[in-house]
């Protein structure tokens, strides 16, 4: 199977895109590049810098993005970055995949871009392969392979990393099956390690490593070309007997592409997927009715009970736990109208200002919800209001979710203008965008690697683990 | 279980070991220290050096067996030299883990105490607790994870370093648990992969994944410390339900340890195990009757079916193919009195000449054989030669297989001069033989390293892919 996976991959070409593909490449890139500057200081991030360091890290042409670091080699920048890109959990996600698809693959392609030469049009091409590649893959195991307990974006994601990067470097056809069969091989990551920086840390590693497999099959490394399909092969193996249709790799393989089809979810909140149906009906309700935290009593919010079990913490214990707080992050969106990256931090989750505030908040579970169905991503808020008006609002899917319930327009680039900024400061966070809003027409991606380093940042200060 | 774990582990102590626990470890990490250097110029662990530099390998204190490179990273040390220590499958063995228990650790660890300073007995210590763990959780998985499709001297092995490294870094037991959290989040490798270079490529992976789990846990990455045996755990998502049981990983830890009670399996002769007892025989017969190759006009091998079917290849097509022909290495030992390295390149398995004696040899499923037992190993010879006379012998197991089966005095060391001198020359290998045998005694490993370097050899021609 993989040697026919491969030669569908290496056969998209930019020029033979659909526009829609394009365009959601773009974004997804963008929004990528953003949340990898917003997370490069993290502590799951700064830890893989540190390990690296001890363990020997090399210099090259790729850049650690937010770093003054002048180089380092396209392995380590894809290891780092992938687990910045993750570590605030705030990069898009894919219903198909069962996690984030796009972590995984742009650090690794934009290291190797950096590294070895490459245009924005030659980035965009690979990364819609990979793309391809991994909800394909993800087509034929899931939602088995989710619910065994292995982390999709992770074990699925470094197919996508490996695609992406033969397609950059132009294997031939043997050469990328091999690519594919040596990212099965490493693919890995336990959902028992959620809730830990072993998360973001999965997906930096399986960028790595699907780097790593395309250079080694480059290098001439043999592997099976069955290591899909065999008996001792990935699915069987990984997924168990009877829990994977094969079939679904190749069927309609870019015919139409997945990043049209079934397109992107880019998170508009820098939290829990599961609160932000709640958190669009009341910015929906306070937006429409020009309310303030002051013309407020009280806020029930219903959301569905599959999605509260993780999200009713009346009582967050810091920034991480913060995230999944259904109740915090309606505090923060009824007083400042948006849930930003600074509400986040442990001083802001404790502050006791907001948490009385939340003690006029009341998540529970939503009386009409069905557990049959996947449907789950409603939610409805109802506002007791200070003179005694009652107002309600439900929503059925978070705002970025789909297609059909897309983002406020200008809200992608705002979210990007936050998150580069705060590592990058507002004016080269705006250069940066338009570079990257005109990505076709960027001949060479190593162009754009300045505006990626901080050249003031204080090594000492950012780096000390 | 892993703070338990890491507990046990961490108290191991150089000082308590049993002698035939330094006595062991000292042979296995002599022996893995050969094979590696006898690698070193495989095509598998080329490709791996040169995806490294491709990738932006770094420098450092440790050292590529065999190469003339003035230092290397310790992970990059690690994935290659542990590539090379698998490359020709002559490295030892353990039933309990169902693969190859020092290859995955020695590489890790001597990298570290090259970089970060350690002595021999700090080494030894940090060995047989990393050997201790792998084998252990092999003792909970077995023999189901192996007949199940995982290569277990990669899935259990990168435990066996993370244990090592945490060991030698001394690690606190917190540290030590993540460290092993992340080495269960690492784990992979799939037979569906045997057979290409991926097979090595998967021991000097897991080698960097241990050694990479014990740096990053040192610098504070956290993961969850049931990471085993959460629902979404090692022993659910890899193994699956109730095939496991956990309990064997701590019960009798280190008490005895099993690299004494079940000890190190070495190989003897540089070609696959299922072809060592057919040899033993010939060997056997040869040296007691003081045969050459022209007393003896055909011979007749009984090989126990289930090995005989990945070895009854009377054409093989190249060296590696010839490793597992019993036809073409009962020749070889006819011919020579000895199976050595120098037979299995492709051009020694073509040879006319040897082709045509070993049309002289028969190999045959032993008549006697049972198929619902493991005791798989026997093999017995008939010789009959030139003037009529008819030789039988059998052997029960392989010499070298076991404590009750050992290599003949003096074996290990002359493997160690077969397989090291090959790369450093005699005289360099002997000395480094000396340094080995007393490895208690020496205060830094990092005094060894000259040794292990080759400064004559020729970049250009070792190194090219």
């Amino acid at each position: 199977m993989l040697n026919d996976l491969a030669e569908r991959l290496l056969a998209v070409r930019f020029e033979a895109l659909p526009d829609p593909a394009v365009v959601t490449a773009i974004e997804a890139i963008l929004d990528t590049v953003g949340v990898t500057l917003a997370g490069f200081d993290e502590p799951a991030t700064r830890a893989v810098r540190a390990a690296l360091a001890a363990g020997g890290a090399g210099s090259g042409a790729a850049t650690l993005f937010g770093r003054p670091d002048a180089g380092v080699g396209p392995l380590d920048a894809a290891l780092s970055n992938g687990t910045a890109s993750h570590a605030l959990d705030f990069d898009d996600c894919s219903n198909t995949l069962g996690g984030h698809p796009s972590a995984p693959i742009v650090p690794a392609l934009w290291a190797l871009a950096e590294a070895e030469g490459g245009s924005g049009q030659a980035l965009i091409a690979a990364y819609v392969a990979g793309f391809e590649v991994e909800t394909r893959i993800g087509r034929a195991v899931n939602f088995h392979h989710y619910e065994k307990g292995w982390h999709p974006t992770a074990t699925l994601g470094v197919f996508g990393a490996a695609a992406a990067s033969a397609h950059l470097m132009r294997l031939d056809p043997g050469r990328t099956a091999a690519a594919l069969a040596l990212a099965a091989t490493m693919s890995s990551g336990l959902k028992a390690n959620f809730g830990t920086m072993a998360k973001p840390f999965h997906v930096g590693h399986c960028a790595r490593n699907g780097l790593f497999a395309a250079l080694l099959a480059r290098e001439g490394m043999t592997a099976n070309p069955q290591a899909l399909t065999d008996p001792h092969g990935f699915f069987e193996v990984l997924n168990g007997p009877g829990t994977y249709v094969p079939e679904r790799v190749l069927a309609q393989f870019a015919d139409p592409f997945d990043i049209v089809e079934t397109g992107v979810a880019f998170k508009r909140h820098p939290c829990c997927a599961s609160t932000h149906p709640a958190i669009d009906a009341l910015l929906a309700l306070r937006a429409d009715h020009g309310l303030i935290e002051a013309d407020v009593r009280d806020v029930l919010s219903w959301t569905h009970p599959r999605r509260l079990r993780h999200t009713d913490r009346p009582k967050p214990k810091g920034g991480l736990d913060g995230k999944f707080s259904v109740q915090y992050v309606l505090a923060r969106a009824l007083r400042h109208g948006i849930v930003s990256l600074d509400h986040f931090s442990d001083a802001a989750v404790a502050d006791p200002d907001i948490r009385s505030l939340m003690g006029r908040i009341t998540a529970e579970p939503h009386p009409d919800a069905r557990m049959d169905t996947t449907e789950h991503f409603f939610g409805e808020v109802t506002l007791t209001l200070a003179d005694g008006r009652v107002l309600r609002h439900r929503v059925e899917r978070p705002v970025g979710r789909d297609r059909n319930h897309p983002l406020p327009p200008g809200a992608l680039h705002d979210k990007f203008r936050d998150c580069a900024g705060r590592t990058l400061g507002p004016v080269r966070a705006e250069r940066l965008l338009s570079a990257l809003v005109a990505l076709p027409d960027q001949p060479d991606i190593a162009a754009l690697s300045d505006l990626l380093r901080v050249p003031g940042a204080d090594p000492a200060r950012r780096v000390a683990p």
